[in-house]
C-alpha cells in the first residue's frame, strides 16, 4: 500500500517547544536512539526475510501443501472444485454409527463434508483434535501428522478459529473410547485434507458454547445474569446479550432445537388442517380503519392517509366464512401495540387462525380444535423427541403430561371457578380469570386430571368481544350473568389459543356492537364491510387465534416467550 | 315497541301557516279524506285478520307444517337438533353419480346436507326447482307438492332468496335428462324436509352469477366496464364494484378455484422444501431502520419512535444462514410503498421466500429452484386440474406451456439480450430489461424452446442490489461491465422470481455497499448487525424470493393480480 498508516510515520516536532529549549539540533540522546531504531529495523528485516526463506522451504518440504488452506472466496473467485460427491454429519452418523464394518482392518471409508469447527486443541505438534459440527450434530475430527500429512498441516489445523466453515476430507474410523464431547462420539474423522471456506473473526463478542447453558430465572433482567450460575462457574449470557448479539446465540443447538421445533408447529398445524378440508389464506395486515376492539394498533403512514397493523385476522377469516370459504386458516404475523414488558408478551408474533363452518353445535369445532391439538403434542413427541429432549435437560422443564386415552378436559369456566374458590381464591362467577388464577387452575386440573392441556369453556359475555355468541341458556339473564359459546385452550396454566362461535347474524351483530361499554358503531369504517358481509347469508361459524410462541414456549417449559421467536420484538427492541 | 317510528305519526300542522289561512276547523276535504282513510284502514285490518285465519287453517292443514321453515339463530337459541348424519354435495357425487343402483326402482337413498341456495325457480304451484351449491359443486333440487309433502312447502321454497344456507333433507334420484345447468348434472334431489339457516337479504350488492364471468379487458379501469360483453347482453361488474364487495364476489367458484389454487401453491413449496431439510421461518416485519435499499418502505409510528414495514424477509434471512440454519424459508407479506397503480403491483402481497448454503456453485440453488418450481405446476396440474380448467375456460387462456422432459431453459442474460436484439429490440449488453422487453423475450423464448417458463442467468451486476454476489468471470472488467451470480424465472414473459448468490464475506459485503450509486453505509443501524453476523464465519449461500400473487396470476392467465388477492391493498385501497 503506498499510503503509509499515519501512526508509523514520526511526529514532527512542535517548533514552538523545540525553539524554547534553545536546542538547534539533534541531541546526543536523539542521535542514540535513532541509530538503535535503525538497528532494530535491520534487525527485523532481516527476521522477515529469514522467515520467508523458511516459510519456502517449509512450503517445498511441505508434503501436505495441497491439503490445507484457506479457499478462495466460493462463487466470487475463479475455483474449480474437486470432484467430490459431499456428504453431511447426519448421513455419515445414519450409515456408519453401529456399523460392523468399520472394525475390520483397513475398512475405513472416505467421506467429505462441510462444517463448522466448534473447537480446536493442539494435543501435540503433531497432533491436533477438532470438534466439528453441524445442525445438531458433532463428531471429532483427528488431524495427525504422518508420512503423509505433515506437521504444517497439523499446526494450520490448530490454528483454525473456532466458528469457521471448513471443507474436511478423511477417513470414518471408531475411537478407542467413545468420544464423551461430541454427539456421534462412536465415530471419528481422519483427516486427509482440510480447507477454510469461511474464517470466523476472533474473540466473537459471546461464545456460542456460552449459548447452549440456560437463562439465569426468567430471564428479563440483565442483574440476574450476574448471579452466580450452578455449572462449575462458567460465563452465562445475559438474555439482552444474546438478542443483541442473535445471529452468534442462534448458533447454539439449543436454539436451534427450539426453531425446529416452532417450524414442527406449523407443519403440523397446517398438514392437519389442509387433511380436513381447511384452505390456507392470506389476509391483510394493513387495515384501513382500527376497527377491531380490544388491543391497541399500530398506526402506518399509507401515502396521503394513515392505515393500522392488524392485531388478528378476525375479522377477514370471518368474510371468508360468509364468502362461503367454508373452513380457512391462516399462518402470519400479527401486531399489538402493548406496552406490556413481560416473559409473556411480544409486539409483533405468529398467530395461527382458522375458522369454520359448523352444523348444529360448536361443540362440533371445539372437538376438531381439541384433535389438532392433540395431533400437534403427538407429532412433536414422535418427530422431535431429540429436540424437545434437549431443549428440556438445559432447562430442567418436566415432561408435558397428555390427557390420557386422548381425552381433553373440557370444564366448563363455572366450574373451575369453583375449583378455584374451593382453594381458598376469591373470583366472582362472571370476572375475568386473571393470570395469576390461570396458572393456579392449571395447577389445580393438573391435580385432578392429571393433564398440563385441558379447555375452558363458556366465558362470561361480558369479558369477550362483541362478535362472540351469547349462549342460549343464560339468554333470559340480566346481560352481566350472561355466559357465551367460548372458549380458551391452556397450556401449563397459560392460555394458548382463544375462540368462539362467532355471530353470523347480521342484526344480533349489531346489537351486540351498540351493547359493548363503550358501545362499538357498526357503521364505522373497516366494521361496515364486516356486519354487510353477513347480510348475504352466513352459515354458523366458530374459530379460534393460537399463538405460536406461546405454544412452542409451554411445549417445551421455556422461562421467556423471546426464546421463541428468533428476532424478538418488544416496546424496548426493533433490532437486530 | 313503545316507540312507535316518526315518520309514522301525523305530522303536526305548523301554526303560522294555518293562522295565514284564517282557517277555524277542518275543511270538508279533510273530513271526507279522513272518511277514506277510516274505511280503508278497516278494510286492511279485516284483510290481515283474514289473511291470519286462513293462515292457521292453511297451517293446521299444511302436511308439511314440520318439515321447512326458518330454523332459530343456531347456537344462540335454544334448539335440538334432528339426529342425523350430514353429507356434502362433493360425498353425494362421489358416491352415487354413475352408480347404477340408483337406476333400480325404490332405490333412493336418504340424504341430509347444507347449502346455499344459489337459484329458486316456480315452475307451477305444486313444482319449485332449485340450485343447490356448496363450494365448486351444484346439484338440481325438486320440491314437488304429494300426498306428502304441501303446496305451502312448495311456496315457501320458491321464495327463498338467493345465496341463503339452507339445511335439506331429501332423496337422490337420477333426473331424466342430465341437468346442464348444475356441475352434479346426472344426480337429482327430491325434497322432504327444507329449513332456512341464514336468509341473504334481497336485492344483493351484486349478483355471484355475475360475477362468474371474466373482468371486461385487464379490469384496470371502470370505463372498460361499460363495454358490451360478449356474452349475450348479460351485466358485467366492473373490478372495483367487485373489489367493494367482495365477500360476494368471492363467492363464484371462480374465485374459490383462484384461492384454492393460491393455497395450492403454498402448500406445494412448503412440501418441497421440508423434504428437503428447509426449516420454515418467520421474521420481523417491522423493523428499526428503512436499511434495505430499493423500493420505498411505509413508515410506523411505534410508541416513541419509528419503525418500517419490511419490504422482504432478504436480510433477516440471511442472517439465519450465517446463524447456520442452512436452510430455510418463510411464507408472508412483504410491504411495497411504491405508488404503481398497474395491473401486477399492489402494496402488500405474499412473499415466497427461501435461501440456502450451497457447496461449489450456485446453480446447485439454480437447479433446486427449477426442480421446485416444476414440482409446484406439476402438483397444481394433477391436484387442481378441476381448479385450474374453470378459470381458464372462463379467461379463454391458452395452457401453461411446461419445458418438454422437465428440461428448464437456463439463458444467460447476454443470450436473452442478443435474442432481443435479433428481433429488432434495442438493448445494451449491461442495460436492466424493461418488463415490456421480458414480455418480449417470454414470446421469442416460448417459440425457440415451446416453454413458458425459464430462468434467465447472469444479470449485470450493477442493476442487482448490493448483497449480490459478482461473477469471477468477469471480476477483471471494469465495474459497470461486471456480471453478477443473479437470476429471475420467468412464467408467460413476467418474472415470478429474483434471487442470487449472495456475498458471504463481510470485507467484500463493505466494499460492495460503499461501491454502490448511492454508496450505502454498511455502519448504519439495520445493515451494521447484518454485516456483523458474517463476520462469524458464513457458508457460501443463495436464495429467492418469489411472488405468490404473480405465480398464481401467470398460472392461470388473470389479466390483473388483484384477482389473486382475496382483499386488495394498493396506493388507493385499503378495505375492505
Amino acid at each position: 500500500m503506498s499510503d503509509a498508516p499515519k501512526e508509523q510515520t514520526l511526529p514532527e516536532r512542535p517548533a514552538g517547544e523545540g525553539a524554547a529549549e534553545g536546542e538547534k539540533g539533534p541531541s546526543k540522546n536523539a542521535l542514540k536512539k535513532a541509530a538503535k531504531e535503525k538497528e532494530k529495523a535491520e534487525k527485523a528485516a532481516k527476521r522477515k526475510a529469514e522467515e520467508a526463506a523458511q516459510k519456502q522451504a517449509a512450503e517445498a518440504n511441505d508434503i501436505s501443501k495441497d491439503s490445507y488452506g484457506d479457499l478462495p472466496l466460493i462463487g466470487s473467485k475463479e475455483y474449480t472444485p474437486p470432484n467430490d460427491n459431499r456428504t453431511t454429519l447426519r448421513d455419515i452418523a445414519a450409515k456408519y454409527a453401529g456399523s460392523t464394518s468399520l472394525a475390520t482392518e483397513g475398512s475405513s471409508p472416505e467421506v467429505r463434508f462441510r462444517a463448522v469447527v466448534e473447537n480446536a486443541r493442539e494435543q501435540s505438534a503433531k497432533l491436533t483434535f477438532l470438534v466439528l459440527g453441524h445442525k445438531l450434530d458433532t463428531i471429532q475430527a483427528v488431524v495427525a501428522a504422518s508420512d503423509t500429512l505433515s506437521r504444517q498441516m497439523v499446526k494450520f489445523a490448530k490454528n483454525i478459529t473456532s466458528q469457521s466453515q471448513v471443507l474436511v476430507h478423511g477417513r470414518v474410523t471408531q475411537p478407542k473410547d467413545e468420544v464423551k464431547s461430541t454427539t456421534i462420539g462412536t465415530l471419528e474423522i481422519q483427516v486427509t485434507k482440510l480447507f477454510v471456506i469461511a474464517r470466523a473473526e476472533t474473540p466473537l463478542p459471546i461464545q456460542v458454547e456460552d449459548c447452549e447453558r440456560p437463562l439465569p430465572e426468567d430471564g428479563t433482567s440483565d442483574a440476574q445474569a450476574q448471579k452466580p450460575e450452578e455449572e462449575a462457574g462458567r460465563p452465562i449470557v445475559a438474555l439482552n446479550t444474546r438478542l443483541n448479539n442473535r445471529t452468534i446465540d442462534l448458533r447454539a443447538k439449543l436454539n436451534l432445537s427450539i426453531f425446529t421445533i416452532k417450524d414442527g408447529v406449523v407443519a403440523l398445524f397446517s398438514e392437519f388442517l389442509r387433511e380436513r378440508g381447511f384452505l390456507g389464506i392470506q389476509t391483510p395486515k394493513m387495515l384501513g380503519a382500527a376497527s377491531e376492539s380490544g388491543a391497541s394498533v399500530f398506526e402506518i403512514k399509507y401515502f396521503n392517509t394513515k392505515a393500522y397493523l392488524a392485531q388478528s385476522p378476525q375479522l377477514h377469516k370471518q368474510m371468508l366464512i360468509a364468502a362461503q370459504f367454508e373452513r380457512v386458516f391462516e399462518v402470519g404475523p400479527v401486531f399489538r401495540a402493548e406496552n406490556s414488558n413481560t416473559a409473556r408478551h411480544l409486539t409483533e408474533f405468529t398467530g395461527l387462525d382458522l375458522e369454520m363452518a359448523f352444523e348444529e353445535h360448536y361443540h362440533e369445532v371445539v372437538a376438531l380444535l381439541e384433535e389438532l391439538m392433540l395431533y400437534i403434542f403427538n407429532g412433536l413427541r414422535t418427530r422431535y423427541a431429540r429436540e424437545t429432549e434437549l431443549v428440556r435437560r438445559t432447562y430442567r422443564v418436566e415432561e408435558f403430561k397428555l390427557p390420557e386415552a386422548g381425552k381433553v378436559p373440557r370444564i366448563p369456566f363455572s366450574e373451575g371457578v369453583k375449583m378455584l374458590r374451593e382453594a381458598g381464591v376469591e373470583i366472582g362467577d362472571y370476572d375475568d380469570i386473571s393470570t395469576a388464577q390461570e396458572k393456579h387452575l392449571g395447577r389445580l386440573v393438573l391435580q385432578k386430571y392429571g393433564t398440563d392441556f385441558y379447555v375452558l369453556d363458556k366465558y362470561p359475555l361480558a369479558v369477550r368481544p362483541f362478535y362472540t355468541m351469547p349462549s342460549p341458556e343464560t339468554s333470559a339473564n340480566p346481560p352481566a350473568e350472561q355466559l357465551s359459546n367460548s372458549y380458551d385452550f391452556h397450556m401449563r396454566g397459560q392460555e394458548i389459543l382463544s375462540g368462539a362461535q362467532r355471530v353470523h347474524d347480521a342484526k344480533l351483530l349489531q346489537e351486540r356492537m351498540r351493547g359493548m361499554d363503550p358501545p362499538v358503531n357498526p357503521d364505522q369504517p373497516g366494521l361496515k364491510e364486516y356486519v354487510d358481509s353477513f347480510k348475504a347469508g352466513c352459515p354458523p361459524h366458530a374459530g379460534a387465534g393460537l399463538g405460536l410462541e406461546r405454544i412452542v414456549m409451554l411445549w417445551l417449559g421455556l422461562p421467556n416467550i423471546r426464546l421463541a421467536t428468533a428476532f424478538t420484538r418488544d416496546p424496548s427492541r426493533l433490532s437486530p
